[in-house]
């Protein structure tokens, strides 16, 4: 029969995992109100925002509860302490929704503007690296978090290419400036969502093999 | 005399007071590079993002081993957990400070132009509001930590109107343009930086009453 103790951190993984639903679901709809460029969709996000808010909440709290239930192995602390941390990504992850709704509800205020930037392609990859993230978490794949390490570069690199085309669409044809605008600070709020993401993967590393990969260097510790 | 465990929490407390000391530097630094157009201090941003990724590494290892020490008391598990958090934001504002560090290279690599944003009051504004949730920490007080609150929204309000501001320039007067677009992405990491402080103002809230006011409610607990 599982402890009380395990019962509790099988139930933190399923309230994390549920919170990594509600983050992906919230890039999700940002994302088809930037491409149908229909305000229903920018309101979800709104809406949802709360749910999220709250999950954090209570996923600190029984991190905290669990911390306090006994004393912990150092294996069940890292867990912890990961789950604490991917937990306000995935919560910022949700702010950055926000952020790209509030920018469509901006550009669908005005007329549409063709931009030749894929910002459903850039999306596409982003929800991606989150899934990943936590599929990592999930089952325990250090591999999987390092493949999310290198879809990073390629999110880094659309970003780049949206912004050189961008800049010099805004020069050339200054009364799409605010679009434009709209548009870049989007494929800025996606990378940012890659960073967080990458935050995950390096966490869930950390918390499997008691290393330490963030900020480049692998150092096992024994 | 004090036990080893009160002896660690100093130390921990110590620790990431160092943290927001590198972390404060950072943000001086990539400000005089901005106001000098002296590509030298962004070398030393550059420069001091290892530090600050050590520090943080420090601080998560001192954390776990602490909570693997002893069963602490909720008090104490409120506390480590809130430095944990807070260090994760502190390395991020480090991020921030890097991220403006290369948009001055940029801006420097170009003849200067003058814009009508004062980017480095508004950065002594998040210098200040790091400085102010920090101090909140150390001292245990609350009401400093919602002071920081309130800045957040004055803060908020310069990074909008130099959007306006800049926007307007560049459809006025497309040649500025990539500056512009520079000025613009550094008001927008300083906005961050103070959304950071604003996490750390809310770990601390949350530390000192036991209460839950991020994301508006101030939910006391017994």
């Amino acid at each position: 029969m599982r402890s009380r103790f395990q019962q509790g951190l099988d139930e933190l993984r399923d309230k994390l995992l549920r919170m990594g639903g509600l983050a992906e679901q919230a890039i999700d709809r940002a994302t088809e109100a930037y491409r149908t460029r229909d305000a229903k969709f920018c309101q979800m996000v709104f809406t949802s925002e709360d749910d999220i808010n709250q999950a954090e909440r209570e996923i600190d709290e029984l991190a905290l509860d669990l911390l306090a239930m006994q004393q912990p192995m150092a294996v069940d602390l890292r867990f912890i302490l990961a789950v604490v941390k991917i937990n306000a990504d995935l919560e910022r992850v949700g702010d950055q929704a926000v952020n790209i709704a509030q920018r469509v509800l901006d550009l669908i205020s005005e007329p549409e503007v063709q931009l030749p930037v894929d910002i459903p392609r850039m999306a596409a990859g982003v929800t991606t690296m989150v899934q990943r993230s936590l599929e990592s978490f999930l089952d325990g794949k250090a591999e999987i978090a390092e493949a999310v390490l290198q879809m990073d570069n390629v999110v880094d690199r659309m970003k780049d290419e949206a912004f050189v085309v961008l800049v010099q669409k805004m020069i050339s044809d200054p009364h799409v400036t605010r679009a434009a605008l709209n548009v870049l600070l989007i494929a800025r709020n996606l990378e940012r969502i890659a960073d967080h993401a990458t935050n995950i993967a390096e966490d869930v590393i950390f918390w499997v093999r008691g290393a330490d990969v963030r900020h480049g260097g692998a150092h096992y510790r024994s």
